[in-house]
């Protein structure tokens, strides 16, 4: 049944989900805060920074108005970055004229509070004012979307009602939606595999092969299941789309920014360089704070984390850093990489 | 302490590895089949056809006589294609005198039993002309090894004390060895990865994106992850070095053969023309068809083993088969890529 659906956010994801839900036969707007990039898809029918390339569907409307954008629709869907899910959904609440399913796309953990992005969604938005919240989530570069590139993905939610309605929004030939109940996993996957990327990315900038581009992402892997199990994540989740899937899109493929910045780290660029340098959000730098945070606070070992943090927040010298992670002593491989039986303690 | 090692293959991975036991001070003889071939390498220190840039130590002795090759040595690598395990295994046994530890490097099953390689050698050395089997197997190019950019790799044993001897006889600076209990497991992982990356090359060659390639990775875990679990594997083993730290490398790296004959089949190639083309064995091959077989015996769901298995012997088109397998229906994530519970039911 054709849904009126509100994507708030307009960078490239958004708009390469917002293009899915009208190819779909939805009617959808698209909000954002820059009036010219808005006004250029409505008439041009072009997101210029960011998806220069791709002609959008012609019944796909963006509003800078953020009540007329989002009147009466069925679900509002969240692709704006993770330091402004909290203030859109304070805006939100204050011109919303429906009960809409709220649906988010975004990766990363409130910076201080360390909560998952549905959390916070859930605190600024009252239950009474809105359907349940699903999680959209997998390994799905934006630009493979738009060009209608065979994609997989997860609709994460403890309500499999609304998972399914997410699922029946989104899926088509080229757009694959699976249903998933386990919002923590498929949350906490997304935000850390930023960090590995991060990683990843310095180990090829510093002139590492792609063995140890494997090795990294086999820890990274082992790592951030670590954190999420210890946040009440299904550990069989991270080895899933959300989990080790969009860990190896993140980290092997060229259209990741999270894995660019790192690289242009690995290559001795300062941090401040590589920001500007990007002129997108590069989520994994916050992330690694929160998570660093995180696994002293739960006591979980996060070697990759503690070394991306070195790096990027205490000033020290990313060769080092990256040697003495690789060779780091270890002699049975379950000691180093999973931390014993981690995958079933908590079943 | 110094050790006598034969090594049994001088292809680029036997290469690699008779050149990191040189260097950590071991007296290296390696056989091979090629008279020539091994001329070259003791007159130029150079394994023309595997390894073609590389420079090796002039210590590495190549011997093309088997019984001169293994006299009085402390350990035996196996690193022979597949195929050749079992009469190279019977050659040794005629030849031997000393009781060796085997360690092989193998990565494939025995066509008809469907046996994993340490069970061939098993059978063909018996227990009392031998120490213990190791197996040695993770992400690692020959390539990337021979340059010494840094490698982890597992040492698999049921008994710890050999798989220590092989993680002493290995370890280096760049060269970083994990041991593990669980043979069955990394045997498994390093033999079935082989067909992910046919899928993953294939994936490629028809042009699909690396949405679909990590969708094809993820799904490819689960799959040999549940064949491993039940010819007896630890589940756990799959998210390790040898499981998707193997998976990774052999399908994002373009020093993958079975990635490389993958993505010729993708463009259209027929079979004979692929393998023609590779001039090296593509062990993904042959072992698509073990794990075939397997999957049907053990009643195990294999969708992408199935799909090359049809592409490759019952001359199936290609893109209908990729097509078919990635638009296979399921609704539910853990429906389609897990199976259940699988990770925690033999525990």
């Amino acid at each position: 049944m054709k849904q009126k659906v509100a994507v708030l956010g307009a960078g490239s994801w958004g708009t390469a989900l917002a293009k899915v839900l009208v190819e779909n036969g939805h009617e959808v707007t698209i909000w954002g805060n820059h009036p010219e990039q808005l006004a250029k898809i409505n008439q041009e029918h072009i997101n210029q920074p960011y998806l220069p390339n791709i002609l959008l569907p012609e019944e796909l409307v963006a509003e800078a108005d953020l009540a007329k954008c989002v009147q009466n629709v069925d679900a509002v869907l969240f692709v704006v970055p993770t330091k402004a899910i909290r203030s859109v959904a304070k805006q939100l609440v204050e011109v919303m004229t429906s009960q809409p399913v709220i649906i988010h796309a975004s990766k990363g953990l409130e910076q201080g509070s360390h909560k998952r992005l549905s959390e916070v969604l859930a605190e600024e938005i009252p239950a009474n004012k809105r359907q349940d919240i699903v999680v959209l989530s997998g390994p799905s570069h934006a630009e493979e979307v738009a060009v209608k590139d065979i994609t997989t993905i997860t609709a994460a939610s403890k309500n499999e009602d609304y998972a399914r309605y997410v699922q029946e929004l989104f899926m088509n030939d080229y757009f694959r939606v699976y249903t998933n109940d386990d919002v923590i996993g498929v949350e906490t996957g997304a935000a850390l595999k930023n960090i590995i990327a991060l990683g990843s990315g310095a180990i090829h900038g510093l002139g590492f092969g792609d063995n140890a581009k494997a090795a990294i992402m086999t820890r990274g892997l082992a790592e951030i299941s670590r954190l999420g199990v210890a946040m009440g994540a299904d550990p069989l989740t991270f080895i899933g789309l959300s989990g080790v899937g969009d860990l190896i899109v993140t980290c092997t493929s060229e259209h990741s920014r999270n894995w660019r910045a790192g690289d242009l780290l690995g290559k001795g660029h300062k941090l401040e360089e590589v920001l500007e340098n990007m002129g997108m959000v590069v989520e994994g730098v916050s992330t690694t704070k929160a998570a660093y945070e995180l696994s002293r606070q739960l006591e979980i070992e996060m070697p990759i984390t503690e070394a991306i943090y070195a790096t990027l927040y205490e000033g020290k010298n990313v060769q080092d850093v990256a040697k003495n992670m690789m060779l780091r002593e270890g002699k049975s491989e379950k000691e180093f990489s999973l931390g014993g039986n981690f995958l079933c303690h908590n079943k």
